[in-house]
């Protein structure tokens, strides 16, 4: 118990506030032991990271923003649940990248949101995804990150 | 009982037929209690609502598109479950927009399709879901929608 | 028993080696009966095909690049499952088509994926779809491929 709040402190992450819905949907919902999460677009210290990736941003700044949408979906989970600690596995990431035409860097960018479940809860936050690169995503933001997450009762 | 379909009547809708699939799949597949969906592309009164939302078309025909894709899952679930009344609730919306780079507005959008959603059925409309702007879409259609929603035996 | 193995001998197809997620992922995770896969790139004989389906690549090419992201799929569930006869139902297909703007010959595409999927598990291979044009994909590849599987224990 507690032990991804640990994590959270070890690796210096502190949660944003779970976002608001951007329009007329809810931010999850559970059927049985899936939790469906709304896509998270990339907002830090309550500032969206918007632009293109290959144009506006680098893969580097793509890579945070990808982190930074994780980081609001955790928010989501952290409300939804109590405690993260009842996350059992994260089924699947899809990641969007706001990006060039031709821009062939998804993975790398959407790493950023795959490399922190993985640090943050292990084998357990180990998931299927698929990386694409969109030519635009709400409110400009760089990067879209949508989950669906089992849980523990 | 006949709820929905009272609801359908009182904001003056009709359904269309359900949509033929426009290549080698079929429209639903449950599993469990889910109702996995085939995405639709906006058609009304058997016209494909075409063209990139920001250059072709306006915010507020896009809008107009997404309510055009959910009128078309609406057709394949009153198909499929015999009443829209056993909709036990709209689990996600994935919506595609097709639009111009850096199209930014997929949210005012896909609200065309979860606006109605809600409209219908109350709070087992409202879903979680992710817009996206993608550059192209199935015969040039402006908006796709595609829905996982739960049913009622 | 032995039935996919045999149709694929009859459509003279060899599986090829399940490739590597190219990030830190996993090519699949199961919940329940659900089988959830990780989005496959077009590889043939160990090359990525590459390219704008609509600019660098035809339809009919497109056709074959969506063909070989389910070669690569099917891979992943031989070695998963031990074999593809415990696949009981293919239940929904994602398609990228890296494509240029405007382009919308997606399901033109992606039946290369589903026309695959058809021939070789009959109706349990015929699923819901998404189809979409997106403005990049990994490595550049022309398409990508993602797939929920439902199996038997």
């Amino acid at each position: 118990m507690g032990g991804i709040d640990d994590k959270l402190k070890q690796l210096g992450l502190i949660l944003p506030p779970p976002p608001t819905p951007g329009g007329c949907y809810k931010s999850s919902h559970q059927e049985g032991h899936l939790l469906f999460l709304a896509g998270a677009i990339s907002v830090h210290d309550g500032q969206i990271i918007r632009g293109q990736v290959g144009a506006d941003l680098t893969v580097e700044q793509g890579y945070q923003a990808a982190r930074a949408c994780v980081m609001q979906q955790l928010a989501v989970l952290q409300n939804d649940l109590g405690t993260l600690d009842r996350v059992k596995q994260i089924v699947s990431v899809n990641g969007y990248v706001n990006g060039i035409s031709n821009f062939s860097e998804a993975p790398a960018v959407i790493n950023g949101a795959s490399e922190l479940l993985v640090a943050l809860f292990g084998e357990s936050g180990r998931h299927v995804r698929a990386a694409v690169t969109v030519c635009g995503l709400p409110k400009g933001a760089a990067v879209e990150v949508q989950m669906i997450v089992s849980i523990a009762n």
